[in-house]
């Protein structure tokens, strides 16, 4: 005989709708932030169930803004690929995009966020210079002794400098966070540096990796924000592939390069 | 022999980058942009090539915040259920989370805003209610001639009224929009009710397809408003799945469930 | 007060396991599958709920094994591409180059094997060759006046005939199935030809679709012949990825054609 | 002025074609492969760049078969999910399902086949009982010093014994594979019980790690093989979910279970 079928006993704080409403986090969608909150706002709420100050909101949008795009990267180009056969699946041709932000690109926000975090539970308030500098040494020696590289520095272009981490460090500085964020990432682009032997800036997901310190974001999600960001980013490449398509010609010229010493 | 190397030759306007700038759509990121636009904004930029209006930004924003969140739906699952089995690639979960957004739920939007579009195209500036109601008869005749759904009216939970969608609607005309693509979703809403002898009020993806058209984003990527809104949403259960697992819960017992008639 | 929690009755026929059993579909995983059948048989099982014959076994089979490769595709490049991003996620890899396998590709294995069904249901045993070409007709004017493709004929680089169809369309006629569906399917590639003013040879999701027919697959799920091909096919591009890599130069080229013109 | 346009110049050796012909790893696929090779034998093919013999094809049409099914696993949850929302792409709910092979799941036949590879490699050809002893304790012990979970032992469902990793086990054995790969697997998870005080079995990802050593495939593509063999599962979870769907009444009764306690 079968037996009975199960129950089912599980719990989300997040969302409630019934007929005639919605309710996110405790607050009524319609009426409360539909036309009042702006979209990095609301998303900050959803990250962090609390909403943020005015300072916060605008370190939590530029932060997001600064990762929107960066070009015909990696990941543009497996999304315009993938609309070239999927045309009717805009989404399929965005998720192929968000697919590639792993370990070596959007997702070092993760591992800057990470170690940042932590060093400044082991820092305290208000460390001297000294204790920065060495608590930067300290995580530079871990990554190397992992023959890891350090997440948060160094950029493949941005060489001397990468204006995107210094616009967000100058922000929040402006906006009267802590400084004690800027100034460990700034000690940790220095060790790495002075141990790699090359000018290694810090870098755009590293500066992010401060801003989510800053904003009590939950380093676990913080490759959420850069995903966030690139799916912007995605649909506007969409937006041109229609007017101005490139998926095809990078296709077959690319076959063409690859196979041409198979040919006959 | 093999032949020479291909030439590749395409074209993007979107970005370019060198060692201490970056340039989207020829504004500077990090000077113009970064802390100065919000992250609505700036997608209104890159999905329409041009900065917003005040009016512009405030409904653009409102379309995205209003898809956000609707609870524990079908994508949410999905990436909870990713999320369990690969812990380590947020982004593989979101992207599973947005795969759904196809024909059924979200992706209706692309179906409104086509259909207002040319609707639109066809009425003109200033029709008069005869006019919006025929055209409105003629959206409905047509869809129904090919069995197909409306999109942009009824919904499962918000049998009345779509509590979203009416939000939407008021800050359009209290933004001071054009309020004939308004007008022509009412009347349709309220030809496919009397078409189908039932109430379907306008729903959410239909005033979002409004907004679509009032906001100039072509009808062919406002799919995308979607995926950028519910992406955000994905990046909060992620957040509550950590704190509060339920992935596992609802697993064991949908498989308990299912095979219980197996069982010896 | 909150309600109890809710029951979850569903139910699936596929696979059930105790401490030291997997069934599926009502097999012994253990004792009469693993080293007993091939890897198609199972996917037949799995896909029709029946184990093959050996003649459908072996058409199967060589359906998939038609599909698994042809080069650097869109969809190799996404999956390329996403790997460069994400080496650690392979499944991630793996699934943004199945996502571009849509309408415009391998998809129309789907919209092949649907009217072939359809067709032959309506032909009957064996229709006569005027019969054929009748309803051949009948299935290029239906897509015409859709303004759509026929799916399942021509290709852009096998233009005087698909090798891959024609080894299909002999396999099947070999191992003795029924000639109808490879008869329709060379009329239809006739009419279409004729109604466009150029040769359409039949293509291998065309011949596929065919076969789909042939083995009693539900077209509806036929797609998925073609992703499961497919993936084989990815995996073996990512190998060479590993041992010799070319996304980072397609993807510096492509960035660096795409935005010279903006470069000052 | 603008620069000319690049060259880009690439290589892939796996499969190139012309009008009437397409080779894929030096064979022609429509004269030598499509009709002569089953599926698991072609996928051998791709991954490894020669022909398995016999009884590697064996082998590894085995270890694929073993991973194809498991009941409503959270990958198959997430199919039917993303399948409910987008019927109409097929290849978006298989990817949405295999997403999640990430690290706890089936993504442990990697590590599985990274550490028998390595320990392979320096155990020798035929080693003694206690130096395969030593290495399995070296291995454990390497996994605890990272408190990380041992690769291919242990299992919920199957406690006392994986009944396929058994079936894959004594499979090699039969087919003549040498015995140290499965010698040394059993030693890790009598290492791992004897560490951990309670009794891990070897794993179906386990076996299956052994599988990739004996057949030659390289571990950093070993994940792989489960893409292969899930994919075709998700296929037939979507057949059924077209003849039986249970998508809505999980989605539903999740989100009611959920959402009970925030209801007034």
């Amino acid at each position: 005989m079968t037996d009975p079928a199960p129950i089912l006993d599980v719990r989300s704080d997040i969302c409630w709708s019934d007929e005639t409403s919605v309710t996110v986090l405790g607050r009524d969608l319609c009426t409360d932030l539909i036309g009042s909150v702006d979209l990095g706002t609301f998303a900050y709420l959803l990250l962090t169930e609390r909403m943020p100050s005015e300072a916060e909101a605008a370190l939590f949008n530029a932060a997001l803004v600064s990762l929107v795009e960066h070009g015909l990267t990696p990941n543009v180009l497996a999304t315009r690929m993938t609309f070239l056969g999927a045309p009717e699946s805009l989404q399929g041709a965005v998720a192929a995009g968000l697919l590639g932000l792993g370990t070596r690109f959007v997702g070092t926000i993760e591992g800057s966020a990470r170690y940042l975090a932590e060093s400044l539970a082991t820092l305290g308030a208000d460390p001297s210079d000294d204790d920065v500098r060495d608590e930067a040494r300290r995580v530079v020696d871990g990554f190397r002794a992992q023959r890891a590289h350090v997440p948060g520095v160094g950029h493949p272009v941005h060489t001397p400098v990468d204006p995107r981490a210094e616009a967000l460090l100058d922000l929040a500085d402006r906006l009267g966070f802590p400084t004690t964020a800027g100034r460990l990432l700034r000690a940790v682009a220095a060790a790495a540096s002075e141990s790699s032997g090359r000018h290694l800036p810090v870098n755009v997901t590293g500066a992010i990796g401060a801003c989510v310190v800053l904003l009590g974001v939950d380093w676990r999600i913080a490759r959420g924000m850069g995903v966030i960001a690139r799916t912007i980013g995605l649909v506007g490449h969409l937006r041109e592939e229609l007017a101005e398509p490139i998926a095809t010609t990078i296709w077959n010229v690319a076959d063409e390069s690859a196979s041409r010493h198979l040919r006959p």
